[in-house]
């Protein structure tokens, strides 16, 4: 089977469904899911569809072809994969290593269809856990003074790689402006806390000064602005005044693996549309 | 505005989603929303789509030239609703009141688009509540002798209010193979377990017997297996050896409500396809 | 049974539930729960301990003794319930009513041992709800001038009808410093969002607006910083692109009902400590 | 800091929470956290009692004497744990690896004072996976004919390795009821369905056929009666109609690690009595 996955959005108009189920069913392929959202304060229309290419048709070129379509027919924004995609990824971590194993274990049993190509530190803690995996290892350390040459390298060693998403499974350190402009791919982040609550540093500890009863993770997007990012998944769990900084640091362990797994998951079956700094997420 | 809501569900082939929007499309009409699921063991088609009508056109006539069409050209079992549709409603309860006064409290502040239009009950002790909402009561008194006639005096009642939908709003019997077949309506029921675990009498005893850690609820059509019928939703709330059974009746109550009022939403949003004794739920 | 309730805490010193549990066990009463909690931080000890007076005692005068040795041998704060309290409700409400609803019926039905004495409301909207449950309802109008004024014969009334629990029912005003000086009694808020996040005015809107992905509620003891008082519980519901502000409102609703009436039912069984601006919740 | 922790349950009586404080005091020592809990029904006490000892105090020695003086005086069955306990954990595997990586995980990582000393296996999957992490493994083939011989050699090996706690990590294999009276530790075992719904083989494809809207994982000490065994913790998630088996697998996966892991912890904590087939947690 060959399937291809379209997201779109663009303006609504009257006839967009009908003109992409009629364009696919004409080449003689299938639809498969087709799940759709419409703003209406805004007028945008949201689609993602997948269809099975027809036996006759090859892939490459039909999602080639949808593209234009939609673009110039239809004023569409469009993004597009391919079932036997399996995207590039780089891991960039401090000293924390269970967002780090999750991913890891969860691409090598072949959970999604993905391949880690390395993993970027400015600790040196990783390095036997990346090399147990079979992987490269690349360490930096940072300073006030060669953060802008230290991030060139990386971002050098990143295009080099051909690193087609960026996570950072715990990097405590903030990403430049400058960085995100060139690093050429989208990065995924997690934050230890149910955002908007408790943005920036030590969150649990906010938290626990705070008395909530419940703590959270979030996954988002990383932008400019620390923590502003569209949020790609949020989760919570219970706590209580039994639980000192130490303990919610352990309890959210569990939930930073989960949010974070969950939203590159969404991110690597392209079900995760970005528009207005929020995220439509067809799950 | 005026919008239509079509649940189709058949034998898929290819095509079928261009169709459905292009019938659409060239009526002028706008598609609102389109979920749809394919069952790919059973090659099953189901989807749930809402369009808005073109102003030249009658809502009511465009929603059976729709049904024709699908059932039709598609081999789609169908059924069709209108915006302003308004749903009556009979009520089933015994002596708890909790899920009859969350129902009755949901309609009059119009969160849903429905009409309560009467209240059966094999025990008086909701006459007076029933009262207060301005709703009639029926009482009746049942006895292993009496069944079949009080059951043919509430079809008839039934009947004679045109009730659409049936809650069984925690009533406390079991409906007769005979009764389901001549209602002619949907019967919802709320079952206070995790079905399938508990089925029968005392849910919450049986619970608290086996030491279970969550307690559930489980919202379904009534067919004439008792407990075994298509499953709308369930919830699951935390509990601890703390919890006697009269606890855990208490904290069900809550559960029991949201998972009833759920279903019933779902179900007059016509969001509820039922397939091989299992529910496809767009929501 | 005649059962008594004791809320402790104060500086932790050895022996503190030697102490006490012998207190008790030398009066021929019999502790039936007891948990307690430790803030090593602050060496703050916490304990609730709840026992049956033997029948040789009276409870009202074993409770002021037990609060006499436990302030003057331990040093603690103590708060004494006895099994037959019965508490007067003085509810707050504005438009709303499904807050005012959920609470009325959980005191009719006997689930708490509570009696509501009236409710208080700048809008006319609830008077003929609030008589269905015979109840008295006391209008008032606000504005800019006359605020002072007003509050002053609120606290008149509360102090009154004697209330001792004052519960803002999604009452959408803020009580002014010096009402909250005077008002003599705990106060308990419940906010529509997930504190800290989304402090303030129309917190589904800021929610939308951020594209979170879970919305939630928070009750808490009313202090003079708006949203920032001791928060006694909380609670979240999963959303999606597909729920605009509406939607949002109307999931909402469900949420604070629940965690609005979590929070009275704790601090009715005298389960809520407050301690630097934080609960220690014993349930 | 040498703290002690007891978990006791006898017949209730009047005096035991102050005989336990008062002998603890008496010796100089200090109780940290205490948690009771009196099931009225059954007339059974149960506490968890966690104290520092005197600096003066033998913590071993502490711990025997109580023990002693809790049999003795008070009738109640006792389990004594110290803060330096490091309990020797076997686990079983078979093929799948999520939940192993997840105990392995955390067990180095320090989250548990507690040592992985080695994993059994019916297959040969999970050979590599348990040398990286440095650990012995034993093999063995099981066939109808040889299970008592396999099963003998397996009991010589969890004695010689003097295994304190044997968890069955998604094992898929039935231990014997002479197994389980020779193996002489407790036996943990994941079962993959919200107990006691869809025992058995293939929970999830039950799970997919009933239609359920919620999946889930339990975790229980394993008795003679295959799935039956006291429930330490269990959790669900939701699902749709859009998950079949396979996702349902995948989702599961993530369900599996946290509840099993989860009753370990509370285990190792000394958190879990065990009484009537049911368990009291206190967490």
């Amino acid at each position: 089977m060959n399937s291809i996955t379209a997201l779109l959005h663009g303006a609504d108009r009257s006839g967009i469904v009908a003109k992409i189920s009629g364009w696919i069913h004409k080449r003689g392929s299938n639809v498969l899911h087709a799940d759709q959202h419409l703003d209406r304060q805004q007028n945008v229309f949201f689609q993602r569809v997948e269809w099975e290419c027809s036996p006759n048709s090859d892939p490459l070129e039909e999602g080639i072809a949808f593209k234009q379509m939609a673009q110039l027919e239809l004023g569409m924004s469009v993004q597009i994969g391919y079932q036997d995609d399996c995207p590039k990824i780089g891991i960039m971590v401090s000293k924390a290593d269970h967002c780090f194993h999750d991913l890891a274990l969860r691409v090598r049993s072949g959970e999604w269809n993905a391949e880690i190509v390395g993993v970027l530190s400015n600790h040196m803690d990783l390095l036997e856990a990346t090399g147990n995996y079979g992987l490269p290892f690349k360490g930096f350390t940072l300073t006030n003074e060669n953060k802008l040459e230290e991030e060139a390298k990386q971002l050098s060693w990143i295009q080099k790689q051909k690193i087609e998403l960026l996570v950072l499974a715990r990097y405590m350190q903030i990403l430049s402006k400058s960085f995100l402009e060139k690093v050429g791919c989208p990065v995924i982040n997690i934050h230890h806390s149910f955002l908007p609550s408790f943005v920036g540093a030590k969150p649990y500890h906010q938290a626990y000064t705070r008395g909530v009863k419940l703590i959270g993770a979030t996954a988002h997007y990383v932008t400019e602005d620390l923590d502003e990012g569209p949020i790609i998944g949020q989760d919570v769990t219970r706590v209580s005044h039994r639980h000192g900084p130490k303990e919610l640091i352990e309890k959210g362990r569990d939930l930073e693996k989960l949010v974070l797994s969950t939203a590159v998951r969404r991110h690597l079956q392209n079900r995760v549309l970005v528009y207005q700094n929020k995220t439509v997420v067809f799950d």
